[in-house]
């Protein structure tokens, strides 16, 4: 145990290294290192005599909130494991988490959604309603030691969007959530007095990790209940943030918020964006600009797997990997392709995931040969740098190849006359499946079947080209992937090997 | 096993992501990361060949050179352990380091001390010569693949400096080094690109760290047997070296060296050192200053443990812990001390050594509770910074209170008058032991007893003021370290607890 690592480690060494910064901000409440760190073990010690075991889960029912970091810090001193909700889905999605995930404690901001979901609930699990209930249950609690929890047991639980069916807990122990904020220290060279604006969700990789990265190298981290461009402007102004979650449009929002100048935004050092942002804000145009967010990651990587930052005018647009990650690129027999080939994306190191909870046959796949699969494809450039293609969704076996959807569909989604395409399997005698292309064109456009199968040609192997061409309206979608099942059974795909 | 990252694996990695990056230089061997990783493979074959099993050791006896790299990287391939031997040392103390390590393999640069030792040595390992025979092995390996190696196994042995008796070995993991690395790229804000002139010893930490980083952020490693100033200038200027492992006497010898302006060092970031040294190079005045080596380490912290950068001009002048450690400071019944009283700098997190080699005794003492001991006094500051005070030689105990005796030699050694002091304990009917300070004054100062009793009772608690003063002319040393066996012998000292 001499080597490990868990969060509350990190936290109960910042108590002690960094005893005035402020770790936490959120409406009045301001907590320093050692503030936190006392609290982290009273609510540890709160959740252990509401029932909570090592090994337990706890539930985040709610909006952002400093609440969110401490349960998961006092789940790390404690040996718990800490969910918090996506609390944009409907009742029905979030009764499956309750029953998937089994916590032994449920923490809730009231709303009719969260009363509706406690009162069907099974009476088991302990409800502690956020504020004064919470504070109240801190403030009574025992002060205890706790022993050192290992950093390889996993602290935290994210559910992950699912392509088809129900959503996956994705754990991810302390020893990975360390090793993907240290890496996002290298990568965006951040410093101690780093301030983050905690404005995006923190049930998603994407804030969380920003926030864990912050705590990790002792700086600030501000939180608001969700996007909110008024008071995204007052934060930053008032507690000099450095950085926040924001993109496009959010920075748009943002921008017309600030329009009369009303708040200070010169301590956000961000990326340049508009001549009206550029002036309200320090723009950051060095390689290592912090809120420059490129590159190819999963909740199962930690967050970001590969990094843009680290190509340097590379070829592909996903960068390159991570210090402490290994990246290859397998074929569906599991041995790497060569460079310039589509493989399936698959990593191995310090910030991979623990597997997903309670599903042994899902993780035996995932994690088949040592190496995470997931699920997306891509190919290494020349240059070492790598290029995301898409989702692995199924694969055409068309002879003794192996063609991938995602690739034939970029491939044509480069003509112009091209608006959206979708690329499926269908039965063949000869070559098991043959390589068929459903195209929605843009208005107007004139092509020929011909033409496309053409310009396919030219920009991929031969046996990938569509045999076959077929021109709809519109794509049918399951949000931004095509709805495969309803195209083979429009357009006559199927015979998938492995399916 | 999806979670390990091994050297090996990191250059396994940057011979993927970093096809055409320049890995090595030394003389007119120049290798680019696929390259070393195809060597390593081979020489890994080599020494299995020559009879190297895992957790077996290869001794490198030589001057800095790739090979230290390629041998270290290939017992990671293996599963081996490697050790570069202190060349500095004497026939004798090789002989010792030889029968301690019980190495499998010896790669030996030819010298009468190699001559010899190779002559009187067991004939049981396989000795090969560096240069031609070690190229052949090389070559002739048959390809072959690895199994992967947990990054939790010892891969590298560095025997560390013994203040009394034999040196021992401390044995570092894959997963030690580069979490160390990594958090060098942090407090140092490495960058690709980073290319490091190993010009001081690899068989000591401090050079080995910086290597090792440079390896970890894909950087290139410039080897160079030894310290010659000429030929620094001539590499620095060649090969652009943006940093070394230079030094106060080492920077003006250099400075010297290109008196004329013959060699262009503009590459090289480094610390502002002298007026012509600044003129030459590219000062480097940023907090992350590349070359700023403040701080407190030891080679069973993988290097450094705390760092002067992470401090901001804070109180105490080792700085703060690393992001990837735990500090504390505990007494002698292994609590934490308060801040602001001297304890053992205690240690534990990612960085941390595995133990000694073939020392289960020592580790035992040395790694109790679950912190390494580092054998060394500090202080937490109330701004959290750290002080180092001192080597824990022994502890004096004075009625129911510790006396250190480096935190009281600290306080005597800031009077004017003393040029040197030591303190010891001398046996007390009252109170088991009583403080006595041995003090050396400079020339012509005149002091009492009783000013420099009052002196210390100034700076320390009441209880840590010498009861006895005795002047000498000089206190008897080792090396840096006072004698206090004979001062003991020579002032009554004795009676200590645990001796």
């Amino acid at each position: 145990m001499i080597h490990s690592l868990s969060l509350a480690d990190v936290v109960a060494d910042h108590a002690r290294s960094r005893p005035q910064v402020t770790a936490v901000v959120d409406g009045d409440l301001r907590l320093t290192y050692p503030e936190l760190d006392a609290r982290v073990t009273r609510l540890a010690g709160a959740l252990a005599g509401a029932g909570v075991a090592g090994g337990d889960r706890v539930l985040w029912l709610g909006q952002n909130s400093y609440a969110v970091l401490e349960l998961l810090l006092a789940c790390s001193r404690l040996g718990a494991v800490f969910c918090p909700a996506n609390w944009r889905q409907s009742e029905d999605e979030l009764r499956f988490v309750l029953s998937d995930l089994t916590p032994s404690a449920v923490v809730w901001q009231p709303s009719d959604l969260t009363t509706a979901l406690r009162a069907g609930a099974a009476r088991t699990p302990a409800w502690i309603q956020a504020g004064d209930e919470y504070e109240r249950l801190l403030a009574d609690a025992t002060p205890r030691e706790f022993a050192q929890v290992a950093d390889t047991e996993p602290v935290l639980a994210l559910y992950t969007a699912a392509f088809s069916g129900r959503p996956r807990a994705a754990l991810l122990s302390s020893a990975a959530l360390v090793a993907h904020a240290t890496q996002l220290l290298v990568v965006r060279q951040m410093e101690p007095g780093f301030t983050f604006l905690n404005n995006g969700p923190l049930f998603h990789v994407g804030t969380m990790m920003f926030c864990l990265a912050t705590l990790q190298i002792s700086g600030t981290n501000v939180f608001t209940p969700a996007f909110d461009p008024q008071e995204v402007c007052r934060l930053i102004d008032a507690e000099r943030v450095t950085q926040a979650f924001l993109f496009g449009q959010m920075i748009d929002a943002v921008t017309q918020a600030n329009a009369g100048g009303k708040y200070d935004l010169s301590s956000l050092r961000f990326v340049s964006h508009s001549a009206e942002w550029d002036d309200m804000i320090t723009v950051d145009d060095s390689p290592w600009c912090r809120s420059k967010m490129g590159g190819y990651g999963q909740t199962e990587v930690g967050g970001m797997l590969t990094f843009l930052g680290l190509a340097e005018g590379g070829a592909g647009f996903a960068g390159r990997p991570g210090p402490l990650v290994q990246v290859r690129m397998l074929g569906p027999d599991g041995e790497e392709v060569p460079a310039g080939e589509v493989g399936e994306i698959c990593a191995r190191g310090k910030t991979l995931f623990s597997g997903y909870f309670a599903r042994p046959d899902v993780n035996a796949v995932k994690l088949a040969g040592g190496w995470h699969h997931t699920g997306d494809l891509g190919r290494r450039e020349p240059d070492g740098t790598i290029t995301f293609i898409g989702p692995k969704l199924r694969m055409i076996k068309s002879g003794a190849e192996n063609v991938y959807p995602a690739e034939v569909e970029r491939a044509l989604k480069t003509h112009p006359a091209v608006a959206d395409a979708a690329v499926i399997g269908v039965p063949d005698p000869t070559w098991h499946q043959a390589v068929k292309a459903i195209v929605a064109l843009r208005p107007d456009a004139q092509v020929t079947p011909d033409d496309l199968v053409e310009h396919v040609r030219g920009l991929l192997a031969s046996y990938k080209k569509p045999r076959h061409v077929e021109f709809v309206d519109a794509i049918p979608k399951h949000g931004f992937t095509p709805d495969y099942d309803a195209l083979d059974r429009a357009h006559g795909g199927g015979n998938y090997p492995g399916i």
